[in-house]
């Protein structure tokens, strides 16, 4: 990477290698030290909804995973809204089979992989330190693989804070969102899509967000639903290479590549 | 129900009227006034690993639906051991398409269910009430609907405990489940299936319980996987019929009916 | 009918009410007299590979079915080339579930859907007569339903034909859709898409044609796939409109609706 | 496999090594030389329906493939009554994705699978020249790949013979399989499953076979359904097991294993 730096371009990184500001996060989570610790706190987290002035003028872009993705949008503004020490997050992420990439082997294959509802990292998972870093928030993660081709659901339920009323949450989503692009927030009283759901996106940039809540049970409901292959990375790369390089932030993205399906 | 009881026999009630021992639960998740109050003291809540000896002499039992039985199966023996006033449960289910019962309107339509990662109920699921009841926890439940035809998954994040160790969950649950005809734990270290997972179970009455500890973020993960055909209703009830009458438990519950699958 | 052509308006007609030239089959394929048969020899059918022409003049267009335009652009070019009074076809058709349109009842329902090889029509399908209209051919057709949300593959087995080589049969495609815009030509020896498959056209206008061919059994196999969302139905209906009013023949089908997916 | 018969056992071979009789069938569907010519004479293709005597004392059982076995079941009855010169079939099959074995590479990951409708051997498929042998009629075979993890499904059209009458092939199909515990006759007038569906036999060792008539082009339509994991591969090895052995035909097989499912 030094080297790759060195050449005066921009990088744009999909890998998970400068994604943490926190060198002590990589042995943790990664399980080995990381080679260039002083890059990391130049690397820029490629989300445009909460960096995009610094990733106009980045030299090295972190681009994010999908499933922190989901989550953090849908989690960051309302954390930044809680401002309670108690706050948590538990997160519960379903991704479809995509997400694994092209070749996963043997739990991969149609005939294990169809049906499943598949908790394949309880806990542990490496996201946890990106939602972590960039909601502010002690996140404890699960994941899960279903059955769909493309789409990453997060299911974010925010305690120990006051719960906010329905209201409250459509202002702090719409003060955070109303002018972005690729950020809609979903939350309907009837039709089959009430809440966020990864169908309705595929081939899609969108990272649609929204919420319930439950008072009685002192929680918030915050969803995050995108299509993996589109804003839950290459779609998010493009995005950012807009953003850095002055193009529309839509350039390529009005329609992305829709295979598999 | 008082007229059928009249009759003598005994009522298998798969139906969610008499699940709830407080009648004031009814207007609170059913929306309307229990019209025979006195039944909810006398019913039985159908799960035999809870109440086997109850169910021997019931008149009415109440046949726990499938989201119920895979939470609370996973967090009732744990939640006893916790013995903590600060204990809470944050529950995140999945279920397939044959939960939704029969025809389902354009929801279940195979081209709109294809794929979905809905959530359907991420607050307010009446199953709440049920899990609260046979566990003793405060429960946020938000349920979710994915691609399967069977099979229920129910991720049950426990909070507000001391954190317990793996081998404290396996004493736990063999203590608990260990003389059970349909109840396993699953937890293992390798291969596809390591955690508790509906896709393995069709056809057959069994619930899988697993687990896995985030003591770094305050949590057990624990996880119950059931077919909703099989020990998710139908199934149950039948078990819970050989108890009642004295047949062995198991009879007629070898292999279940496979359609749909 | 009449009174919406008086209007002085072009009727683009996407039932099967106007398909087929000859009345007495509409007796015979939809159990009723047609009401206005002198409709039927002023209706152009909708194919502009085949009626581009009078499509530019039609008052009233009857767009195929999605079946047919499968089966008709794989099988008339080679049907045309092969002037054989012996020639006939045998066609087994697959479908996926946005095929049997909104809410089609219990049959549609995911459970009873998933994982279906159903063969709803193994013998007289309606389209068999709107496919030995514009093929000239005798076609015994079978319908079968397969789990996809999007997509037809029509198979056709031609047979009482000298078997053409696969030269001959590229060059007769070539000929025919050589400046096509939606009907491309797909036979490749390797990669995981040799042949034409519906899978990669969801969201599309097109429709890929290929072959194989197997002169022991006396039989050439041609193969027709599209989006019955897109080329088999809507994308049909405004691919015919643009031909009929003078707009650019791809305008507005370059990027289709993606719901349901 | 001579030392392993030197062995005094039966071998119940599930390969495709010993199912043709002719060895010049071997150099061009396997594309090499039989290196033990002198057992094809001597093995018994594994259909108790066909060859349960010559079973009872086999040495060498060749269990047959799953789409030849679901195409011999439905042909065989009806080419044996036909008794035409000109009598010939062309199959086209379906099957599912655990049909291609445990670790199929990229082609059988889900995303790639998921959906698809793919002719993935058009021609040329290797069982064919099974059910020549078998059926004795000549027959253009086709192979596609379809979504289910179980299943296959062969529709068999019958051509060059006068087309029987419905309940003429009921009297074949009774008289052929009236007695046999694992081929059913399906063809009802209504209800979801009117002909043969391999999604109810998952799990099973049955192959049902259904039919029908169409005179006007001179075609027969025959199906053939059943699980390759049960009839298809495992199941039949058993069945062929029991027969050699004198145990009841059905031991072992009322319910076959359901992984994966």
């Amino acid at each position: 990477m030094p080297d790759l730096l060195a050449t005066g371009g921009t990088v744009f990184d999909l890998s998970a290698d400068h994604r943490l500001r926190n060198p002590r996060e990589y042995p943790r989570y990664y399980r080995r030290e990381h080679p260039h610790p002083e890059l990391l706190s130049e690397a820029v987290y490629g989300l445009p909804e909460l960096h995009r002035e610094r990733l106009r003028r980045a030299r090295l872009v972190a681009v994010p995973g999908c499933i922190a993705t989901a989550t953090i949008l849908a989690l960051a503004p309302v954390a930044r809204a809680a401002r309670s020490s108690t706050a948590r997050a538990v997160v519960d992420a379903k991704s479809g089979s995509s997400a694994s990439g092209h070749d996963t082997g043997p739990a991969g294959q149609h005939a294990e992989r169809s049906g499943v509802m598949r908790a394949y990292a309880p806990t542990g998972h490496r996201h946890t330190a990106e939602v972590e870093q960039e909601t502010g928030l002690p996140t404890a993660l699960s994941c899960h693989a279903v059955e769909a081709v493309r789409g990453v659901l997060s299911t974010v339920h925010l305690v120990g804070v006051e719960v906010p009323e329905e209201r409250d949450l459509w202002k702090i989503y719409r003060s955070a969102y109303g002018a972005e692009p690729f950020v809609r927030i979903v939350h309907d009283s009837d039709g089959l899509h009430r809440e966020p759901e990864p169908k309705i996106l595929s081939g899609t940039n969108y990272c649609d967000v929204g919420f319930a809540t439950d008072p009685e049970h002192g929680r918030a409901v915050l969803l995050g639903a995108l299509d993996n292959l589109g804003k839950g990375a290459a779609g998010a790369a493009v995005q950012c290479f807009n953003v850095r390089h002055q193009f529309p932030e839509t350039r390529g993205l009005e329609f992305l590549g829709l295979h598999p399906i």
